[in-house]
């Protein structure tokens, strides 16, 4: 057996599928270059709430005597810790849940194993995945917020700790993080994977989530999370794809940089053959926020009816006095009527995307906020989250202040591999590739 | 303070509402008097999992001595064996989950509790809230399937245990139970109440809902499970009702008695002065069990991979081999075809259903069956179910065998209440009220 030359914690998972497949690597070497990354970096990036070092290592040594079946095998994974799993405590970033234990693997969990994957460790996540911060740094800079909710999750990739991890979004939960650690992070059309077992926040816009370090990962997790047979995505040249520049209502709140860097992308892919349009959102689109908030609280405020009435001292002012308060005071006549209405909106977004592929624009206004206090604003993903519609951030540009910028591509509802495949040539038009782990 | 003449257990939530209002029972008496019924009946009606004696005596004490503030105050209540509870074992119909406790109360729960509701214990289910049978039997007669999945729920309403129990339905497990016991039971519109902490079969379809012995208490317990404010039934007569006869495509499973009930009840509404009318179902309606079908079966094989994955061989034949084996052979394809064919029917439905406030259709094709292998057959639940629309089955009939039939009255999708008030009207002009407990 050859030594690879690369660091297997450095690989992607489509190099890892390869390595291991020849017998170059051993899912044993894999888990331990994982765990020797984390074992030098998480001192400052601190992205996991419990490393399961004896467990991931159990496990990988069963993989090494297995043949490799599944499209996972022997790939670690991280896991956000709003999601059940069998062998390791599951504290959803609340003091509630100091310790505790669920019984059973998640639905997404037990896939990503049946398939051959390597559960690392449960990486943090905010207060009940909401606004309140864990303790988890930006890799890129440590001064820095990572985003959240799934805070840990993007920055364990970003630093190489695994080739990928599970996040959630009910807002923007995944797609900012990604931006802000320089990954790519994907929310898939709602309700395409099984959410048995992850923490219920908001159950018309809770979507799982990953994070990888390519755009050809993203769908390798996806397949295994569908429990598909696994399958390439399709080769598409620019000069097939039709691109809407999306600006939309909340525009000015992008940094001046921002809306350059994605205006140029837009030009660039032009001059590559792609055709790209200016595209203004349909009427009512503005109103989205607003349902969003309204339908997120009410929902919320009852998921956690247990928690707000057994353990109301435990939770932070920003949750009990924020989306907590907003979703008591919210009516089912308020409910109903803005879930109405959002499925309006959904309809007008299916035909607008009856004439584009997928759209272009900003995940987050700049670059990660200075500071661990706050996770920044998700203004560029509620309306997304809201419409059900797959939404990819694509780690693009380096912002005026060193951080990363990520550029987001959104596709129609379930339209997840047609998306992809769309970002994988606009990424090449764009020259972003595989990004090198940080730190 | 004065003892109520009547049993407190043969009370339904209305009269116990007036009555704890009053002083002239306390919270201890009705949990003491429901405990008594259970210790007179359970050892033939096998309802439930776990009894929580002390648990329910302690709770009541406190709300003796606490101001009646919740619409529930006092208000015993079972829960179906597959919705977490903090104080009491959650088994879920399999030997899997033997002696497991939740960490928390499922949201509806602990609204129900916050309510001033006292539970007494969970309710025996199905396995995984499918078909394989628990040990509860139907107290209209101890040698007739109780019907499933919510099995211990409808049996310990019909026996007047509790005056209400929740269940749960993905195909017919409220209403199909509901019939057999001779209770009422309602579905309410998908998505209104949350499912925080109830096990994930089928998300597109798992509704909560729950069993009474009158129509004005499924609204009560409604409202409490939303969190809005108390609100009694609008009052509506019959003349002010549109009413759809609706046979449907499986008519001719229901047994001839079955057919002539339901067609004399319409004839009686007619008679009283609603409007009725005979209606086709929308084109393509007879595929829709084939669709829930396959994505009931896509998404439940999905829900329980840590399940199916570690403890396969604790699964019965009938769920591996049914709807588990089903589901693991349809494809993600198979899977959005079908969620995409039901988008139009419900479309389809509400077009149909703006010249009606209600139909009226079966509920089951006839009495319980006799045995207790099997819980009978959902195929006048399916399509609603999948609908998402709001069904409630009324204990209208005795079958030429002695047991209950039921009358369904399907509504449209979120206008529940409307759907309860002219319930209430068709009971009145069908003489069908107050159920008493049986046994």
């Amino acid at each position: 057996m050859t030594k690879a030359v690369t660091d297997p914690a450095q690989m992607t998972i489509t190099q890892l599928q390869v390595a291991i497949g020849r017998g170059d690597l051993q899912p044993s070497e894999v888990t331990e270059s994982c765990l020797a990354r984390a074992g030098g970096c998480e001192h400052e990036v601190r992205a996991w709430a419990c490393l399961g070092d004896d467990k991931a290592r159990m496990a990988a040594r069963l993989l090494d005597a297995s043949p490799a079946t599944g499209a996972l095998h022997g790939i670690p994974f991280g896991v956000k810790d709003i999601i059940d799993t069998f062998d390791m405590p599951t504290q959803f970033g609340t003091p509630i849940y100091h310790d505790h234990r669920a019984h059973r693997d998640a639905a997404c969990v037990a896939l990503l194993r049946e398939a051959g994957g390597v559960c690392l460790g449960k990486t943090v996540t905010t207060e009940l995945a909401h606004f309140h911060p864990g303790k988890t740094r930006n890799p890129h800079g440590l001064q820095h917020t990572p985003g959240g909710s799934s805070s840990g999750s993007a920055a364990a990739v970003a630093a190489a700790m695994v080739p990928f991890a599970l996040g959630t979004q009910t807002t923007g939960s995944v797609l900012r993080p990604a931006a802000y650690c320089g990954v790519y992070g994907f929310k898939p059309s709602f309700g395409d994977i099984n959410r048995s077992g992850v923490f219920e926040c908001a159950a018309s816009f809770d979507t799982l989530g990953w994070f990888t370090r390519c755009v050809d990962d993203i769908e390798i997790v996806r397949r295994a999370l569908l429990r598909a047979p696994a399958r390439a995505l399709e080769v598409v040249e620019l000069a097939d794809l039709r691109i809407g520049l999306f600006r939309g209502p909340h525009w000015d709140k992008a940094e001046s940089a921002t809306q350059q860097l994605i205006e140029a992308s837009a030009q660039q892919l032009s001059t590559g053959g792609a055709h790209v349009h200016d595209i203004e959102p349909p009427p009512g689109f503005d109103g989205i926020a607003q349902h969003h908030r309204t339908i997120s609280g009410y929902e919320f405020a009852r998921a956690i009816s247990w928690e707000r009435t057994q353990h109301g001292q435990l939770l932070s002012p920003k949750l009990l006095d924020g989306r907590c308060e907003d979703g008591l005071q919210a009516s089912y006549e308020d409910y109903i009527t803005a879930q109405a209405a959002l499925v309006q909106q959904r309809l007008a977004y299916e035909q607008m995307m009856r004439d584009y592929d997928v759209l272009l624009t900003a995940v987050a206004p700049g670059e990660a906020w200075h500071g661990l206090q706050a996770t920044g604003d998700p203004v560029f993903n509620t309306a997304w989250t809201a419409l059900h519609v797959p939404a990819l951030s694509v780690p693009a540009f380096t912002g005026t202040g060193g951080m990363p910028v990520g550029l987001q591509i959104v596709g129609a509802f379930r339209a997840d591999a047609k998306l992809l495949a769309a970002a994988r040539a606009i990424c090449q038009g764009l020259n972003i590739g595989i990004v090198p782990g940080v730190g």
